[in-house]
């Protein structure tokens, strides 16, 4: 789990910890977290469901048997010794192991021996006013008959909807198999980016509103800060299309084809999300050279009309300075008429030159 | 249905009805609408046609026979409980009903259990003297000797012309299957665009044609709304190509080879909304690089004759200021000649510099 | 037919006339023609030709027989009746007649029933001494023996060298089948590109040269108006890529292999014009960049220079404001070296900020 | 070995030296170095495993036995002597050694005869407080029961994970084959990338932190310097990709399946690299334009501010200047309140000309 | 044989010579030649080699034998009879020697009839001081036992390496078949390249060295001409990459297997020189980026410091003036202290005026 602006920071996290130890080392990679993992077990069929909380991994393993699914669901990863326990029981592979510790992991899909599939996902969500965005790592592991679930941090309501479905019955997914619920699992979380996503459009929304205006605040940096927001949000979503993709294929085996119309329906969401997101990075962009433009016209405005004041009154200012030289004989000082001769040649000379700006079109 | 302003507003309704919801949930999703939907059938072959005007859904189902092709034309959507027992009674699959009554999904082609192939796409319209744009959804669902159709909104006149062929019998649409009438509906909302597009490159014209004129108004602002404008187009005709494309791949088994030509037809005709898209988003963008450069040209032309003017004649002041210093010794004030000579040194020095102006290609 | 400034009203013009009018429909779409089609027939083999002018559709068609070739040459397609009683003859498809009636067809290989193809493809010329662009539309179709070839207007003579090779017997023609006819003429239409292309060049060379002068005369227009032909062309050739590409990939039966080397050779020519064109676009952009920056920095210079000299003289200015004051006890004004004091004061202080100018570099 | 400031220069000495040679002839191509080469043979299986300072060729050959594995570790390539007869005993194709030897090959995978594949890479590093990059080259020489590894320069510590995993026997690779050690040696590679990649991103950050403040000192200088040292990397992984990618389909025979999770992982690695490398790229540019927003958005205020001062006082003091002319009459120089009606008069216009000033929004 | 600065002139050349001529018409393209063609024969096996000087075609026919390599080394191509003899002893199709002969023809591989493979080339060179391009084409006709060469011009010497190879049978060649001396032949083309990207990278450090000097003249103009220069040998090596893929994938079937490492040595090399120019026009974008963001940095701080030494004479100026004026009864004046206090007020506004444009930062 990770917040925009401290991005960089985290990533640095993996290197520092992992670096030279072999692969598929158990090592958690991540922001420090405290208190315990919330663990549920769920074991449900058409007719009916059980729930255990904080089940050991013996217990969970025990949950597995034919004719039900199995759903496994774990609030935080930093638990290492339970992580790995769990994949003894379950047969888990070091490397997917690896991939479920590390929260730095790319979303990808992987196929591991013993027909054990990974989805890995970044979940990316809005809060707070300023709309500040949050990546949380979400694992799934699919196996014969179950779902293993891991999210890294405090989204534990993420899935709510689909723990609701199961206790009710209601929908399909009772009468499903582990396949229907990995993919009912994903779907929320690709539901998750449409929410973020809505936000965004509205700030900008908001943006678009204000471009025309040449004194708004801090415009450029709040483009910016979108452009960096949206960029987060194709990173997770980008490699997830990919991830899809592989599942549509075909090549996870554990997928039966039943699912296939709702793999579909999330691969569209998938490219919808991208669609938007697409979009919006040129509306920013388009908005971005909207309002530069603006604002180069509205201060060429300005410096146009306060130039046009001074060339008119620098020549005026020189006649008069003409008549204020001190020499002996300048005749015109002497004429009875000199005082208005000079206004006039004065106003004249500015009256000409304001005209010919007008002719120009420069005014 | 929405109109290109209100988009981000719209879209976000979405997430916020259907959340947390199991897909496949019957659910209207799209801009509230009032009055009842209009449901026509019309069922024909080549040798005549009967027409019933708001059957119910069990009706419509029996006017489907071998032989005859049956057309359900709704007019909106927002009237779940019709679509649902429609959709029951011609064995649609939920997902496919979700896609129906979501009026924000996007373009595509899906091949249902059944054999049902659902084509979903976004007419784009222009609507008013200021050309705004209005998209709304449409959804053919072909089956085994029928096609239903459902329209978002207000453009219940968009199938006229195909209503009025199967009234007359003209064309060629009696005398072939459900899969040509497919065709003959998508036929009309690629034709649609070119209409839009023909209004956008009107205003691209105009803009093209005040390019020159440096004290044109809200020129980048117009610019910025014409790519927006072109920006929803496209994002309505790219998800068609893909669609139109499988079509003609023969992953929609009930398309008959004997249409394919009339397909790749369409598939040229959506191609070249494609080509003048991208050609006009170019266009675009050179315009609004024309314009800058030539206001930036007009700028400099004013800045470097109006510095010019200042330039020369801070010196000259200058110089009248010096003789305007009350010094008493100051030989020159007191010569006869002082003032003539004076003036002549003003005038030479002005009359230089404006020399070497010229000479440097200032002026 | 359309010249490039008049490209989008014509345009408009397909959908206007087309609209709900189901596909096939024989309509003429294009500029407004008067006088009549202009129309011959050869028919030719190794060992001789015969030629007819104005022959009827039915003595066309009886020009076709085994061993020879026949070729009926359509100067214009405006006359609907024409058309429409040679595709009767000839067993034409209406989409493919619809095709060759609308000028504004995208350019594209397809392939009727009745093994006959479709060529269309827009040729492109300059004319007129600034070089305005003009578009015909060309279809050739080829069935077994014959080609037919339907030209959009004036552009009669693009033809004439292989008419010339046939009369003559001359090069290959005459010794080899309908297909290397298709050959022959598609490959005066990529000739003319050539042509084209190059009298763009060397208006770009000329832009080129004139780059570096900083007072030229509506550079940014030009280097607009040469990108939007470029443009034109190519739109013209990116869709002829890949309908000679489909010929090569032997997509339509009637060619045969040993045209294989010539259609290798046509492809290569076309993706030279496509090369040319991009690299040409490439430096107009690059040109007018230059062009840019190199006004930038002159109007860079001027404004420099010209700030400088206002900068020197305003302290200057502001001295012998001071000793033009009329306080009653100025103890300089009555020194006996008051005013060369005063003077030397100036021109010490000019003199500094001048160094001091140098010193920073701004000189 | 090159650092990034004297990549031109290093890169030319290939050709200098190379040119006119047939291909295949054994010469150093790279920075001149002292000093001999450190060479290292390890023997190894799950049991135990031997290691030997500076063997000779025949030596370390006849360390290579079935059912170990053998890893020749020369620590820097200038000895070409030493390098080809390597290649000699262990039947190394003359293009190999070629490609060992030159170390401005591009990174890649490639199969000579023999069944011996060579894996060619750019090793990364950060040096120095001022984060100056470094490429190495790296070849890998994968043959049956072997791997070589030749690095060019002092960068031995990279390996040295790996080589204590083989001293301890802890991980995975002492059980494994040849195979492995390669996919664990390119492994450390990948891994330095991240080490590289985070120092950038640490100056991207700081960046981000300073570009709303106008006054920083070599902002695009810093912007650019980063850009390089992206586009360095890049050049070094893109093309890993593709060499991993070709592992990955199987075009190494020697590569046994159960090494196929770890490939994917490496690959995955890889991926993760180019994505932080592109999304840096496009932080950069981003961050470069918002510092040019900010600066000409401050520039603009100091400029209108500014103007504004002067446009003031100029009429003001063409107004003084016409009282301070010398004509006899003027009559308000005589009137009892003449001097405040002027002040009064100067003060009212500069007044209202502010007033309009803010009336305009300029202030 | 062509230059940059030539490079659009002679194309046109081309169709102007060409047009209307059925295709495979044998006519010398090309910058016009004086002097004779060069022509020399080698035959070759392991065991030795014969070399005649200017053979007739059917002398250089009688040379191919089987077990011997022949290669026709022809310098020049503007002799067409002697080339249109060479054709028709060695079967060359008629489209093979248009290829030849037209000096434009686009870098490409064609196989014709007879097994007779063509390659194509754009061979570069720099010369002069001042590193002009030199762009010379370059056919190899590769039939069996037999490669005939032709170039263009004077660099003759390109192929000398191969020939002194050759001559005294170091390196591969001698024992090896007519498709390794292509590859030689090929090669010595490719490392061509690197010399000139070599002298063109030594440019663009040059020009990075100076990026930072603000006064340095032609930034943009050289930047430009690099362009240009790295765009003439992009448009060579792309369509080779092509060329030599073609070769690899087995397409020309006299290639045969074991000449497979060396042509994929080659592709490499293609590659490299690819990313190379690639990676270098990236710096010449970011080159010139941060020339004019210095550039413009620079001037900023030139019109700030200006603009604010004008600003704060200007209204001491004013100062001056009033009290310059001539009213009869201004009390200021003749105040024992007014000089003074004038004086005072003149440098208390000024230092006022200074302090709070530094503490606004513009100083």
């Amino acid at each position: 789990m990770w917040r925009r602006g401290a991005m960089s920071r985290k990533r640095r996290t993996k290197v520092k910890d992992n670096h030279g130890l072999p692969p598929g080392t158990a090592i958690y990679v991540g922001e420090p977290r405290e208190g315990g993992v919330h663990v549920r077990a769920f074991a449900y069929d058409v007719k009916g469901m059980v729930e255990h909380t904080h089940p050991t991994a013996r217990e969970a393993r025990a949950l597995v048997s034919a004719g039900r699914v199995m759903w496994l669901d774990c609030d935080g990863v930093h638990d290492v010794p339970l992580v790995t326990e769990l994949a003894e029981q379950f047969g888990i592979h070091p490397l997917a192991v690896e991939d479920v510790l590390n929260t730095r992991t790319r979303p990808k899909v992987d196929v591991f021996e013993g027909n054990i599939a990974l989805l890995s996902m970044d979940m990316v969500s809005a809060t707070g006013p300023d709309c500040e965005l949050l990546v949380e790592h979400v694992s799934l592991l699919l196996g014969p008959g179950f779902v293993l679930s891991f999210q890294e941090g405090h989204a534990g309501d993420l899935f709510d909807p689909v723990r609701s479905r199961i206790r009710t019955g209601s929908g399909r997914v009772r009468s499903m198999g582990a396949d229907y619920l990995l993919h009912a699992l994903t779907d929320q979380v690709v539901d998750g980016y449409f929410g973020v996503v809505e936000r965004l459009e509205e700030r900008i929304d908001q943006l678009e509103g204000e471009a025309l205006n040449r004194n708004v605040r801090d415009f450029p940096q709040r483009v910016y800060a979108l452009k960096s927001d949206l960029g987060t949000i194709r990173r997770a979503v980008l490699p997830l299309r990919e991830a899809v993709g592989r599942l549509l294929k075909g090549e996870v085996h554990l997928m039966s084809r039943n699912v296939d119309p709702y793999l579909r329906d999330l691969y569209d969401h998938v490219m919808q999300v991208l669609d938007i997101v697409d979009n919006d990075r040129e509306r920013l962009s388009g908005v971005l050279e909207l309002h530069l433009a603006v604002q180069a016209h509205s201060m060429n405005d300005v410096m146009k009309v306060l130039t046009i004041v001074s060339t008119v009154f620098i020549p005026l200012s020189w006649i008069a300075g003409v008549y204020g030289m001190n020499f002996d004989n300048i005749p015109e000082l002497h004429w009875g008429y000199g005082y208005p001769f000079a206004m006039t040649l004065m106003l004249s000379v500015g009256g000409t030159m304001l005209g010919w700006f007008r002719y120009k079109g420069w005014l």
